[in-house]
């Protein structure tokens, strides 16, 4: 089969690699329809993280197209949506909820894995990680939101879930990127009344809009901090989702939550030290949140596609196939795209 | 009247005060009946942290000795808890219960104000800070868990309400001062299943199981987290209360705590910084506390107090009177007390 291999920074190209095949019985092989860059791919185009050499990507939905002996809930034929993270569905993590931390935790494309960005991926653990798609001819407008709920979708959801976002919350959403979209359909989703974005551009300011942002703020860093205080009769935010990553990003979230209230973060601030005790402890300021438990987010969330009532597909504004790989990556690199999708030949 | 004055590190003595007086009608006087040391005034004791000249203490119960005209809710005579932050109990924060960020926030006992460890103290907001107790002629044991509702017994219950202790949570303490051993009567009050208290001290360990602990571990540091993490089957606890205030307890308690978790922080850590991507994100173990909402608890607690069901004034295990105040604060000092009462006249 053809899959996008990784051999260094901004050196992606697409490649052989062998067919998957099923090893094990609670092995499936999904033949891969929809995939996409996600922004922690860019950490590794740019050099920013380390990547094994190999198969790279790990948000994509698919077609079950082997099934091994022991697996149940989904069949051969099946539409699939695949969670970033397969998890073996019964270790305490998993029957907490914290299917991210399974203590088996696999994550394709990665470590000379079978890759999201490629025509099709052995998935471990399938009958606990896959989840099936009801239905049947579903419109590529909806194909695209079932794609977002591989990561972005449920990562920006659980920015809200992890910051309490609740019926009538005041919310602000910190990243206009493709998660930080997401937690503004999130947290509209959870009931919010009303949300804050913060974002300078013009495209995604609109999108935001869109996803049920009822107010946009262009400032950055102290000048945020002051904006959304000066928004909120100077007390601040019930929930601030930090959908960034960066230090700055980080203080500007901490900055204009209330006292009482908690930061859902789910941004990576590398190398960002943080002081407890000025922030949590005398400003009473909590964070919560990290890699998304999107298998146990998928279920329902899924509904909300289904039934239209959420659309995060609409974060895609980029669209190739596996030979614009680089393309697709560059777009988002340089920020000309929110996320690239990738579509394969199903 | 007589009260304890700060002079410097080492440097506490008891010396002459004005009487106070009602400044504003929202007033009250309160002739204080008992007092204590708090581990925050060992900070100032030790030049660990600067303190005003002047009047010291901010934990105290005491009977309402005089009343401004618009003060409700308490009347003279009455024996009323004050907890260590005087509130207006309308502003935004003290609406969402978190009255120790009122926009008002009064601390006695700073910036020349009357102290706790004084004969009286004037209490601006007394309506809304004070709380009266039901009742009389309570015996001396019920009142002295009365008087650590003013700080310890809430903080220790604010450790466990942000780190969601419920109804058959696995908790683990860090701590034996008399904010962790308060923290393991809020854990069990709360519901907890089992609560491991982290100690070494015997006597300190006695108290904790009498509190509630089931399990005590000696361990400290990376063996602390390797011990519970072997107590617990490998996969740690459901709530980690850091009552400490170090940075290795706050390692500890992020450690120990399960993913999906949350740390309950109290303990005031120092000039710690925090890597957060690698706690918080990576291991999704979130980190919330500050500083108590104790207004907010007093009624709940002083239930439990009154009817029996809690007896948090066992952690007084040092007594004396105002004359005594230096070796009040010896005795913390030294670890020879877990917490120093001082009875004035009343």
């Amino acid at each position: 089969m053809r899959a996008a291999l990784y051999n260094g920074p901004h050196a992606i190209e697409i490649g052989e690699r062998p067919d998957p095949v099923i090893q094990e019985p609670t092995d499936a092989v999904v033949r891969v329809v929809l995939s996409c860059v996600c922004g922690s791919d860019l950490w590794y185009w740019r050099g920013e993280s380390p990547h094994d050499q190999g198969p790279i990507g790990h948000e994509f939905i698919g077609v079950v197209d082997k099934a091994g002996s022991a697996v149940r809930g989904v069949k051969l034929g099946d539409m699939v949506v695949a969670p970033f993270v397969f998890c073996d569905g019964t270790c305490p993590n998993c029957e907490a909820g914290v299917t991210s931390q399974c203590v088996h935790a696999y994550i394709p494309g990665s470590g000379g894995r079978d890759g999201g960005q490629g025509e099709a991926v052995r998935v471990p653990m399938a009958s606990s990680s896959l989840v099936p798609v009801p239905g049947s001819g579903h419109s590529d407008e909806i194909l695209r939101s079932l794609l977002t709920l591989a990561d972005v979708m449920c990562t920006g959801h659980h920015a809200a879930v992890s910051a309490g976002v609740g019926a009538g919350s005041v919310v602000a959403v910190g990243g206009d990127g493709a998660v930080g979209l997401c937690a503004v359909i999130a947290a509209k989703r959870l009931g919010a009344e009303r949300i804050i974005a913060l974002s300078r551009n013009p495209k995604r300011q609109a999108l935001a809009r869109e996803f049920g942002a009822t107010d946009i703020l262009p400032e950055r860093g102290d000048a945020a901090a002051e904006a959304v205080k000066e928004a909120t009769g100077g007390i601040a935010v019930d929930a601030a989702l930090e959908c960034v990553g960066t230090g700055q990003s980080l203080e500007t979230a901490m900055a204009i939550a209330r006292p009482g209230s908690v930061v859902g973060v789910v941004g990576a601030p590398h190398r960002v030290d943080f002081p407890v005790v000025d922030r949590v402890v005398y400003r009473n300021v909590g964070l919560r949140g990290g890699v998304a438990p999107a298998r146990a987010y998928i279920p329902e969330l899924l509904t909300g596609v289904l039934e239209g009532r959420i659309n995060p597909g609409r974060v895609f504004d980029f669209e190739t196939n596996l030979d614009g790989i680089v393309a697709a990556y560059e777009a988002m690199d340089e920020r000309r795209a929110i996320k690239s999708l990738i579509r394969l030949a199903g």
